[in-house]
């Protein structure tokens, strides 16, 4: 680890926020990384660009002010649609690994403390043997169709406006399609026929892995459940052809997510077909 | 719990294996576990249908030889293939879950043991107050197509002449088409171009989601991994309409895997395009 390390460039966290310099990932070389006191701490092996190897760190504490003198440490939500596609891609799989290193320090299985194997992608269980991987969550999200119109929701902590389509994690003993149809019934009472596969997005926050689907609506009567969301409603095609084209921002007009999102590819592939 | 148990129907596991009667799910009534001696063992509940109440429960190894009364604990595996959809599907959902509380009795953020809360959908740290939800692994799982034939592979652990797709765990910060894409160049040294979503599949053994893809090979070069899979093959359409047609057994013919497997319904699939 040390000797790769020594060659590598780094990509470094601050509480899950990456560093960022001229609107792209600022890699710190070793040097850096000595400048700054860090040392021993765990580093996640991203692999190899020809002869030069990437990791990625979160930094300790006590090193984050320093290292600001590298550059910015960006959130970590809005850098993730700034960025061009393969940035993105590094930084959602470093920090859905350091994520999941920060929050599974110990064995499930017997609660001692495991150990990083196999340069940050597996966790040992130096008591019991037993071998974690990093976690990854599957969510459904999915655009309901029904003629000419689909349904958005918003939850509570949304801007004033802000509409997106509806989503849930799966959970075990479920097709994709029967998750969809069982989120949809729960949160706005929605039955559904055919279910349509789109697109999907790793979304690191901490763990997702967004399954983006169309699913057609059986009827339009709406019973929001008030626990998941505040409000569902129906939108014709002008109003969220328009909502793709501005800005978030103003309470008054119809907001939905930004290009980055897998909701904005949902409803764009919407009106595209 | 308790009093929900009473009035419920409970569906039980030994060492992960279902109790089975008649060629069905085997549910036992809170008499018939009394009379096993079987009492404040988590349950987990499964869910209402109308007034009934279902759970589902992992016997203590002390109770097993005595329940064997009530039905044979059938191999799980091939228990799913046999039921009915609703009845694997119910089996899949307990199994999932169970197999989650054997192996997370701990609080992976900080070592404590944690508790069972939420009718057995969630876990709660009394230490740390971390809440832990049931774990889902996606897998992917793709049939590569080129022109007429199709990419099999086999596992040094398959039946002779058996040979499946190939399938991979998803890793964090990859979509379904960079994970197939991934997966392909690692195990056969095959690049790929378009991939299609064909069909998803809960696999709680123990607690998978395979999410079965159709891709499209770039060329027909392979180059095994000998690691993951011991051989690789191109098929015709007529070998894999034959072996989808016939039970798996004799090794000098190509065995797939049965109508029950995702990897099945992807060759179908293909077929009947």
């Amino acid at each position: 680890m040390e000797a790769a390390r020594a060659e590598g460039r780094v990509l470094v966290f601050a509480q899950g926020k990456p560093l960022i310099r001229d609107g792209a990932l600022a890699y710190l070389t070793s040097r850096a990384l000595q400048s700054l006191g860090v040392s021993g701490v765990p580093v996640l092996f991203l692999g190899l660009s020809g002869e030069q190897a990437y990791f990625a760190l979160d930094l300790p504490v006590d090193a984050i002010a320093e290292a600001a003198a590298f550059g910015v440490f960006a959130d970590q939500r809005l850098t993730m649609g700034g960025l061009p596609a393969a940035e993105a891609a590094i930084m959602a799989e470093a920090l859905g690994v350091l994520n999941w290193h920060a929050s599974h320090k110990f064995c499930a299985r017997c609660g001692a403390p495991s150990a990083i194997a196999e340069g940050g992608w597996k966790r040992i269980c130096p008591s019991c043997e037993t071998e974690h991987f990093p976690r990854t969550d599957p969510v459904v999200i999915m655009l309901v169709i029904r003629g000419e119109r689909v349904l958005l929701g918003r939850k509570g902590s949304f801007p004033p406006g802000m509409f997106s389509c509806l989503a849930g994690f799966m959970e075990p003993g479920e097709t994709i399609e029967e998750a969809v149809a069982r989120e949809l019934l729960e949160e706005a009472g929605i039955a559904i026929g055919a279910v349509r596969y789109v697109a999907s997005q790793p979304w690191p926050f901490p763990s997702s892995l967004m399954i983006g689907c169309h699913a057609d609506a059986l009827g339009d009567e709406i019973r929001v459940d008030e626990i998941e969301i505040e409000e569902a409603r129906w939108f014709g095609r002008d109003e969220i052809r328009s909502a793709l084209g501005r800005p978030l921002g103003d309470p008054a007009m119809l907001g939905v997510p930004p290009k980055s999102a897998i909701a904005h590819q949902l409803m764009r592939a919407w009106l595209e077909e």
